[in-house]
């Protein structure tokens, strides 16, 4: 891997700060969302945000491609920005201060940079070069949580409509697994899973731009993601759209046993 | 009903600010949680703020009865307070900013005065005699949103697991004949429901501390709560743990309807 092309990480971090300037008038503004041909809510916010992320870009980083959820996939090369402006676009039409901008660098289908964002409370993962940074006002530590046994683990999800009958089969027997679930939050939960305060996510129906900035982020906090057959996550392979987050790498062959019925 | 006892606002309050003390040195401390007999967890962080609103409520209002999620049912004459120090355990424990902390005081069954407490984030709803008041750094605006149709409505549950196979399948119906669904958040959500952000709420195995001190909160928004046979909640009277909250009261039949499979 090449060294993270200069500017990068502030290229993110402004990127970050004009998304938010654009979504904090917005939320809890009465905003209304339109349905998506996944029926997925989008909003006006959404879509400003992304624009707003997408100039940042072309003006420093003019030869990268930008893959986004709301505007489209114009990707180019061997470095390409994968962005979210609003992940948990439920979160932020139902007023909950828990909705993140994400915004990725993968270089040749990798995540080599990952920006978790919440710009209403004013927190943010900031990860590249297997460094996290936390800024929060709120407290929490860095690094992910050591369990030993998925018995002993905090699993999250966003949602139960996510899954098909087989993965609801599969999260459920995971479920029966782990301590006990928590719901809602998106990748707000995987920046939490960076901290050491849940232990295992599981999700399906994730897009690159759901997952791609939590991979630096998970992994230098000592994590480790993958799918729920356990290949890794890139760009440049097929992916089912499931994704499994383990703070505790120690768990992987118990969670995917329980995830695989095996 | 009899005015309001002179005192009462302010003591919910100071009682809010204290349990608020105790618990944000704990919140993404690595605290760990007890299973109770009913599975749900709690903390060390739960009881002592237990033990801190009851110091506030013992010495302003000896003659008032408490009844509180973690340390029992001490309940007296016409006026008694019911407390839960911690709602969203789960989420307490999971580092998320949307655990709360719920005050109400009950005359004859009946919640008079209703606080939800977030302490970290620093968001607090406080109603009584028919008047909300809301104090937040990050915006909403105070007052139920009408929504004219169950199709447009936002749907919000703290989580599947809370039902029976019966519950289930009414609430999935319920789910249908909304616009969708968001999960977790507990008595947060209800405040978001006062702000107009979240239209519906249904949830299961409620306890009186769980549900007591968001009808004020969500009456004096102008919106309703009942249980889902449409009985109205009263701490004198049997309840199956079963909650529906409304922002627009016009949705009462229709939503029902849904919940009873009519």
């Amino acid at each position: 891997m090449t060294p993270l092309p200069p500017g990068a990480i502030e290229a993110a971090k402004a990127a970050a700060d004009a998304a938010g300037a654009v979504i904090r008038p917005y939320f809890r503004s009465g905003i209304t969302a339109d349905d998506k041909s996944d029926d997925s809510p989008v909003t006006m916010a959404d879509r400003a945000a992304e624009q707003a992320i997408r100039a940042v870009m072309a003006e420093r980083f003019p030869t990268f491609g930008v893959i986004g959820e709301e505007l489209g996939d114009q990707r180019l090369g061997r470095f390409n920005w994968v962005i979210d402006p609003i992940d948990g676009t439920r979160e932020f039409i139902t007023g909950r201060p828990t909705f993140v901008t994400l915004i990725a660098l993968v270089e040749d289908g990798v995540p080599v940079l990952g920006l978790i964002d919440q710009p209403v409370i004013g927190e943010r993962w900031m990860a590249a070069g297997g460094t996290l940074d936390f800024t929060s006002r709120f407290g929490g530590r860095i690094g992910c949580r050591k369990r030993g046994a998925l018995g002993d683990a905090e699993l999250s999800c966003t949602g139960p409509e996510w899954f098909d009958a087989d993965q609801r089969a599969a999260f459920h027997r995971l479920e029966a697994a782990c301590r006990r679930a928590s719901w809602g939050d998106d990748a707000y939960a995987a920046g939490l899973v960076a901290l050491g305060e849940i232990d295992v996510i599981a999700e399906a129906g994730h897009k690159p731009w759901d997952w791609a900035a939590s991979v630096p982020i998970i992994e230098a906090a000592g994590g480790m993601m993958c799918d729920w057959s356990g290949n890794k996550l890139r760009l440049d392979a097929a992916h089912d759209g499931t994704v499994l987050i383990l703070g505790d790498p120690s768990l992987r062959d118990a969670a995917l046993a329980a995830l695989q019925g095996g």
